[in-house]
């Protein structure tokens, strides 16, 4: 017998025996080297490499898949959850938001994120693009939770330079902050929070950065008309055209929401590799107006990506349940039931999140990063096994996620994590501590 | 000790110590009596009825909940579940659902019955409003799984005098077989399929079918926006005037859909005291272009309920889950975040349903049938705790029902169902034979 610490130790040889890897029944093996790697698949590898594993999980009648992949989110806005809903959107972040934001510890943002962590890993998420404040604490809770994060300082000048020069610090401070960690699933991306709360120069100085030191850039981008409208008035330009004219559009940006983009601005982001993040919760929500085209990017070539937004504005980090609303908003806002059908809805949970986030090909091939999720089959909504995707996609939720593999270290086996109820209990008494603070009652 | 069997009797009486039952932290108990109704609640009953109650359950930590009601749905089209998707609405049915669907048997619908009440029991569903074929096996299915039912014969009769006789036959023969089933939980409603399948004559029987022996009415209305305009060119007026005219618009009908109606025809439901069944997931994966227009309901007083539809367009029937969408997709649609918060999505799920299928108040009141679920509050969605219903509503899943009474009768405890693995079982057999049947391999 193995201990639960020994049981869920890194740098352990995993063979995963008898796991449907396809649409309908192919049953496969899967062998992860104790280098975190794939090592090889098949049919009939399990005799090969019995001996040799330090474990041996049997996922016959479970589903393996490569781990999701959320591509825009504010992960310790866990804290927030369900604290200000059903409001129009100024009164909402100006009375309840950013007062309570205000009052926010880097210890918050610690036990925010590691809440976070904890909800991803149960609903397959095994890598994720924040945006938010304390980055540094949001890196370690991540690595705690043993995750892969890329972490934007939220980069906001308003047109002010001194604000800028301060975000211009807090971005390089953060950088080396997280360079210092040593710790190859952590990464920095710069965090120009959007075309309409940074400056051009703001912006340059952000796609210089990026390309300086080669790390991601992640904005939001066309959420809202106004914001369009309003960049057209200022700039004499729509936004995409703005960042581009500042550098902003590279192969190494992931821009959330897009729900306002033209079909020039779809080639455009093509044109450029940009990765769109399609949030669609978040956008209905705030009843955002526009769904993102998904028929003109595919039709450009552009790469599209999966993302749950923050807390605040979804309410949950699930992102099979943001698969389905995907699917079913697309079909809906763009009048057709064949749009973004679920195969393609994995996609963009998977291999294209991965690809945005340079954190592996998103595959289970061998010789690719071991981020890998087994999901039960023996539970209602994935019965009959017509077809696993379409089951995944439009019946499961995340509940349905058994175990849960990052860089072949195993973060979640049938449902369990260790350390779990200390994190929930912290990370209430952070959120109960944090209205306590914002309301004055401490 | 009881044995499992024991435990999960009807006719035992249960004190529930510690669940939370407000919007915040209010913690009371509930004593439910032998007689399968709640007999009292509040912080200080347990001293009372401990020594009296056949079980106890404690429930710090939970939440308790009226238990949900789907007011539309086909519950054995779980047998065809990601059998076909992603595709045009008529191919859809003409190439893929109808030639299976002909090779249905009882036992398929048994089986297929089982299985969506097991998925409902999960998910924190006690009663259903069904329309399908081979309906008295349904309501066996129903009556072994212990949840409450109403089950209508789809009536069509494609104005066609041989096909109405036979659709009253099957109606009244459906009646009289589950009336001898002497079933408090199981009901018959009269089910005219839509105003452009079933002639008027049709409805007009219906109608004095439904007022005769005083059962519900549940019918498909204004899904799309093609059957309005037939039904204008068709008969000069709009389809909720005609089944006015007809008789069919009585406080005893269910309309599922309802997507097209105009402001006029919201005001006569709600003059008719027609329950309207809100099917948000099936009307985006159809894209049927438009949103039932929940805003001209309220402000007419009509009545509002929540259904999944059937799980070839959804594809599960997860309430908790349809809560969430049917808010999102009202403040998309109709451009407005305040649009049916988290408070209204319950009581569409709960009260409202109970008083459309009149299986109750809907409500913890003593006095009520212990209509009852409970969910947990430790797991991440749940967290934190600022407000019950919002986390519910819009961060939970199904999956965080964790126990479920009908009628004082536990159908669920911590997640375990009696016979879930046959039933799982027998379900998948019944799907993969009826797939052999209907390609000709058998």
């Amino acid at each position: 017998m193995t201990t639960e610490q020994d049981y869920f130790a890194g740098n352990a040889s995993t063979l995963i025996t008898g796991a449907y890897t396809g649409e309908q029944a192919q049953v496969q093996d899967i062998y992860i080297g104790r280098d975190g790697k794939i090592c090889a698949t098949g049919t009939d590898i399990s005799r090969d490499y019995r001996t040799e594993a330090d474990r041996i999980i049997d996922a016959h009648g479970k589903i393996a898949l490569p781990g999701l992949v959320n591509t825009h989110t504010h992960a310790a806005m866990t804290l927030l959850r369900g604290y200000a809903d059903d409001m129009h959107l100024q009164e909402w972040l100006s009375e309840k938001i950013w007062p309570l934001e205000a009052h926010l510890t880097g210890d918050d943002v610690y036990w925010g994120t590691r809440l976070a962590c904890l909800e991803m890993i149960r609903s397959g998420t095994i890598a994720f693009n924040d945006m938010y404040f304390f980055m540094d604490d949001a890196a370690r809770a991540t690595a705690d939770a043993g995750m892969k994060g890329t972490f934007a300082h939220g980069f906001i000048d308003l047109g002010d330079e001194e604000k800028r020069e301060a975000e211009i610090r807090a971005t390089k401070e953060l950088y080396a902050s997280i360079a210092a960690m040593n710790n190859p699933a952590l990464q920095t991306a710069v965090g120009p929070h959007a075309p309409y709360t940074v400056s051009p120069e703001g912006l340059a100085w952000c796609a210089e950065f990026s390309r300086e030191k080669n790390i991601g850039l992640h904005i939001h981008l066309a959420e809202t008309e106004r914001e369009v409208n309003d960049c057209i008035a200022l700039h004499g330009m729509r936004p995409a055209a703005l960042l581009d004219r500042c550098g902003c559009l590279t192969g190494r940006t992931v821009a959330a929401h897009c729900c306002w983009l033209n079909e020039d601005e779809c080639r455009l982001l093509a044109d450029r590799e940009v990765t769109v993040s399609h949030n669609p919760v978040s956008n209905m929500k705030l009843a955002v107006g526009r769904t993102m085209p998904y028929h003109w990017l595919k039709a450009a070539g552009a790469r599209v990506s999966l993302g749950t937004d923050g807390c605040s504005s979804n309410n949950n980090l699930d992102l099979i349940e943001e698969m389905k609303v995907a699917a079913l908003l697309q079909k809906y806002s763009w009048n057709s039931s064949v749009l973004l059908p679920a195969d393609e809805a994995l996609t963009l949970a998977t291999s294209a999140g991965a690809r945005a986030l340079r954190t592996g090909g998103g595959t289970l091939a061998p010789g690719e990063e071991a981020d890998l999720i087994l999901l039960t089959t023996r539970t209602p909504p994935m019965v009959p096994l017509h077809n696993c995707r379409s089951n995944i996609v439009y019946a499961a939720s995340g509940c349905a996620v058994d175990t849960v593999f990052c860089s072949g270290r195993m973060l979640m086996h049938d449902r369990v994590i260790p350390g779990e109820a200390e994190i929930l209990s912290m990370a209430q008494q952070c959120a109960t501590g944090l209205v306590a603070r914002a309301s004055g009652r401490t």
